[in-house]
């Protein structure tokens, strides 16, 4: 985002109350592991959830907002007490408005990260007045819409890269 | 491909209506895990499955050909709608054949990707009117017969790098 | 570690009698699989099993401690002969005396391999008369307190090096 | 091995009838998934599985010796129509003779591809007058005993490198 300086980057990390997250792709590496009887896994990191968990301790909670159902994803979240979980979410920017419903926040106090074409329409509101960011490894539709781009790939610690960006700007 | 101009690639590829896959090597990264009771499972990709949908929106199928009996790659294809399914083809040439009459298609309408020497026979007889591609990983047996080579590596959004390639070649 | 000279290392070496190794991110590359029934696997590597024998073989124990309570953790460290286990540890620190009591070794006969936040404390505390690693993607919260910094990575053999290390330099 | 000339090599290739190859690190990444129940899982290469039928096609048997007593091995094994097995080897030279014995090779029929340092015993012995490699990952154990370094890494293709670089000698 060419007009987006590093102050105001600053400025709007110590608002951010919410970080909303894409699970394939940023949660995971985008692998899902099958059997023959469809799908048995998917593939977490615990560098991650260290990074909800240091969220937490500074205020800012974690929602997660998928297109797929995933079984395995609904267990993850119950582990690091994330509550705010949106499955099979066809159009995620029509769902924007239930975030903000859920939560009680407004639209400065969201940041979200997401890797793909379906993540694009979400990440451009959000960009208008909250924070964005994807994996180092995120496709082309999403990363003009990114105010931070991770070195960190998808399921190997961009969620936490992005998580310590934040928490190390809030404390600045 | 040393006589095959990126001219000719575009006119092509907006007459594509199939793309047909391998899978050990494309839609996977080769990998196949084993327990005790034998083949367990294989690593599919997310971002994968989202080019099956994106190539089903603008009016492309997808199918598999496989030399594999994978009983995991049923439930996949189930999940991602793919109907045209080829398990256990020996000879994947001889099975050429076969796919144009089963979808009523015409050689220059079909696109192939492939990985390995099983694949050469197949990809060189499509390069002749079609479009073939390999991941960035492939072997040395397909390279020179692919028109496009990707970036990324097998099992880790090789065919969706294709799928968007032709998609957006189409759209020009 | 500016202070720490090369010299220091091989002397300490000479010492040391357990290796103490966290478990995510070093002994696993930060993967955990869930199925829908929660937490299914982690994966290990048999070249750090490796390592462990051959510590073992020239009389140096190795200990695993965790902040989490991994049951394939349980089952890894039964098949690798680990018997001294610390799960589910939320302050490494508070436990270091444990592990000296438990051993009855001295704290110059410790070396720690940690990558993350919560192997700060005990890293720190062990730095001043033992030896201290991490892997070479470990964060930065524990790179400035190793001596010796893998080149491997968690999960893929960065315990294994620690340990050729140490047994290279005892040797000298 | 600086005395071993590329002429030699190609001369000593045509001889081969036998590819022993150690499991771990060769035909898998080393990486072994635990669950509760202990080991569940290992990680094997279709491409590999490819390269034993190449061998095969051409006369060349394929035979496994390891360490470990994996149960997915022999499962893998099976599929491959490798019958030639030895598991649980703890002094992997010593078994050299039953290889002899079992297949009614010679020395100079015989080639070997390992990684780690049990195999150090029986590379340096095969590498008196048969074929030895190492994957690109191998440990500094193998490395100068091997005379053929593969560029792809254990069980991505490493030991389908090998099984090519034979045949094409071969054909010479």
């Amino acid at each position: 985002m060419a007009e987006f300086d590093q102050g105001k980057f600053l400025e709007r990390a110590k608002h951010i109350r919410l970080v909303l997250s894409d699970n394939d792709g940023v949660l995971t590496d985008n692998g899902v592991y099958y059997s023959e009887r469809g799908e048995a896994f998917k593939r977490y990191s615990i560098r991650d959830g260290m990074g909800v968990e240091r969220l937490a301790a500074v205020g800012v909670r974690t929602g997660i907002m998928t297109g797929e159902i995933s079984p395995s994803l609904a267990k993850r979240a119950e582990k690091l007490k994330i509550d705010l979980l949106y499955l099979g979410v066809k159009d995620k920017l029509a769902r924007l408005q239930d975030v903000l419903d859920d939560t009680g926040l407004e639209m400065n106090e969201l940041a979200y990260i997401g890797d793909d074409v379906n993540d694009a329409g979400i990440m451009e509101a959000i960009a208008s007045r909250g924070l964005t960011a994807c994996p180092g490894d995120a496709t082309a539709f999403v990363r003009p819409l990114s105010h931070y781009i991770c070195s960190a790939t998808g399921g190997n610690g961009a969620f936490r890269e992005f998580a310590e960006k934040l928490i190390s700007l809030r404390s600045d």
